[in-house]
């Protein structure tokens, strides 16, 4: 097991006093800041953000221009790094390739003074990125099993290449960092867990019934973006996304024989279906949800609440209605009036608007509809066909990007006023109008 | 914000140079133990262990006899304490009552030198548990917010009252000790909405027809007794555990009119039927487990494939099936034969044994039929009436304790040995067979 070298020896009686002094006055310093790192670490449970505090404090530490945290992905035996300075997307590559793949291969610590003359150093990446590496520390990071979890890759020291105290100094960081990063792997992974619970049965819920099929996964796609474009904080669209995935959970609770009737309801039948939102209520306030997501048993019942008060199962009136409910409604209807049905097209995309409009008021938040209209064509068209088998050419997507659903809209009533917007319009259609064998 | 001080001032120079050093290698040795404590708090994520983990550390660093740390529960403005030196059982009061109670309400550390002379302190306690309190020191333990997160008490210090050093030592502590709490806190609050997010799942499902009402919690009740009396590691219980949770999850692809058909089915509606543990498996492939739950979706599909191989959906043999996908087979078949059926009493425990041991070695393990009939009586009652209205007379229950399932068969089978047996047998008769209206 390794264990963190917090003390070190203190010099013989024999070295002069102030020598002494001086060496503990550094080794004061040294634990101090070791200590302001775990501190600093300790409560970052974010992984994302994790790994980037991580490596601005060894970049400060280290007076170094640059640094990297890779990570063993040890199912695919790869090594990757999503968040890293001068870097936009997430890179991989093989355990065992150029040098942090050596690095994490090995356990070895590479500490390349000068990288230009140095045969293991590899200068493609610098010629890719524009960057000139002079010299480079490469680490690998243990946990308390000693087992490789990632690799430090610390860039360009600012005075002269990195010596023995960097190597120290970083190998003390490293045992500090491997705990916080398990610990936010750890949570990481079981909330994806969590999610993909809610998803997955979200979707197996809505496939029971072709015509609801991806029903709530696209009311959750669609409720996300309204969210986004309200710039509501983080935590409140999460809040409104599993309020969406979920929404329809007590459906559980309705006959199928009702639920899937493919005939006239009774007004019987009618108000057994009604049931569904206040037993999705009572089924998700059944569930310990984390503080900030304990609303979504209100938000989830409140779907088919109206603006007026004429909705159920509560008839909730204005300010009663959570806005996260008033989300839901919108964004559930549009995707009931575009959803295609047996032998029948899509409604036409100027109607479905029309619809919105005249209920905006009376059931809808007016603010809600205007946020909905403002969705980005590219967007909309890819959650309207999310689930269905079709690809997108990417030149249509960008040109689809510069108009929303309200110019969309204007569009088909009064007409294109320039080329793009024909060509907008023209294009959206295809895909909305486009058919599927067997769908 | 609250600040960690890590480094204390230095003497001026007209200190003499010894005292100096003396200085700098306290603070020296005070920063290495701290340093410890941040690395040994880091890698504990479950909440207990931490805490437990916590009250060690302090004890230690300060030399004291015992230490207790209660955490805030802001939601009931109650202190509580579920694990502490000399407690059994989890403590609750509310906050402004006793030392602890003021503590947390004001912010104000508490050094009380000589407790008996002490107005504040309250001798109930020692009173109670035996204990003899002489000096105490009760700290609140902030987080980075600054917040009141709980409250440190740490009784009786070795050598004399705890002083000004041991005040600092504990302040910093504290410090650490929060970020770790806090960290560990998230976990579990996840952890604990995953879980009943499964359970409420389940529960559902199941209550769609009245006569698989509470089928899945009793099925996992039972898994979960014959996987410890097993030894399994605690991980694989988990993995079981879920597992019995969602077996039947593959019925919401099983359309109802098939599933709840009341009469004879079909050799085609069975079939049908049968597609429902298949199902189980492609709906939890779809879900991102944590790595030791991996095994979920095979477990749960198992559950009614047979030792020699004539089982479905794969028609696995013996060591082909996973030991998960055994005990559930056991467990799902006592359950069945154990339900009490409209307008019908339960089957007769002594038959329903036969049955097990019937199908042992064709369609059961063997050496998980061996740990069924291993449950101890009182438990097992507890898992038969699960869902039901009964309650329980606690005297029964510790009569039952000292039979197990296979001691109730030979009983019933050869009659009992003693007073005490026949005891047992009329006790568990008693409510394996009483009824209730309306179920």
């Amino acid at each position: 097991m390794q264990t963190l070298k917090n003390s070190k020896t203190i010099p013989k009686s024999d070295s002069p006093i102030e020598e002494m002094l001086e060496t503990l006055q550094k080794e004061n310093e040294r634990l101090s800041s070791l200590l302001n790192v775990a501190q600093s670490l300790s409560n970052v449970m974010d992984i994302d953000e994790l790994l980037f505090k991580i490596m601005e404090v060894v970049r400060h530490q280290l007076s170094a221009d640059r640094c990297t945290v890779f990570l063993v992905d040890s199912e695919r035996n790869e090594l990757w790094s999503k968040v890293a300075h001068g870097l936009k997307n997430e890179i991989r590559f093989p355990i065992g390739k150029g040098i942090a793949g050596y690095v994490a291969r090995t356990g070895e610590t590479l500490n390349i003074k000068d990288a230009y003359s140095d045969s293991r150093f590899n200068p493609e990446v610098d010629k890719k990125t524009g960057y000139k590496t002079h010299n480079l520390l490469t680490m690998p990071m243990r946990n308390k099993q000693n087992e490789i979890i990632g690799v430090f890759q610390v860039l360009n020291k600012k005075s002269g290449p990195f010596n023995e105290e960097d190597e120290e100094l970083l190998n003390a960081i490293s045992s500090i960092a491997a705990s916080a990063i398990e610990n936010a792997q750890l949570y990481d992974e079981l909330h994806k867990s969590f999610v993909s619970f809610m998803e997955t049965l979200s979707t197996t819920l809505d496939a029971r019934d072709y015509i609801t099929s991806g029903h709530s996964r696209r009311v959750t796609l669609y409720a996300v973006q309204v969210a986004r474009l309200m710039k509501l904080p983080k935590e409140e669209v999460e809040l409104i996304r599993y309020s969406a995935l979920l929404h329809d959970i007590g459906k559980l609770g309705v006959p199928e024989i009702v639920l899937f009737k493919n005939k006239k309801l009774t007004e019987e039948e009618y108000n057994i279906i009604r049931r569904h939102a206040a037993l999705s209520r009572s089924i998700l306030q059944k569930i310990h949800f984390q503080r900030h997501l304990k609303d979504i048993p209100e938000i989830a019942a409140s779907h088919h609440e109206k603006v007026d008060g004429t909705g159920y199962p509560q008839g909730l009136k204005g300010e009663q209605i959570p806005l996260g409910g008033k989300i839901l409604a919108v964004c559930d209807v549009f995707d009931a009036l575009t959803s295609r049905r047996q032998y029948k097209d899509r409604m036409d995309i100027v109607e479905v608007t029309e619809i919105l409009d005249r209920e905006t008021g009376t059931a809808f938040e007016p603010y809600v509809v205007y946020q909905f209209k403002n969705i980005t064509l590219n967007v909309l068209i890819e959650i309207l066909e999310f689930g269905h088998k079709g690809d997108f050419n990417p030149e249509d997507l960008s040109l689809l990007r510069n108009f929303t659903l309200k110019d969309l809209t204007r569009i088909g009533r009064h007409g294109a006023e320039n080329e793009e917007e024909q060509r907008a319009w023209e294009t959206f259609q295809f895909y909305y109008q486009r058919k599927y064998k067997g769908e």
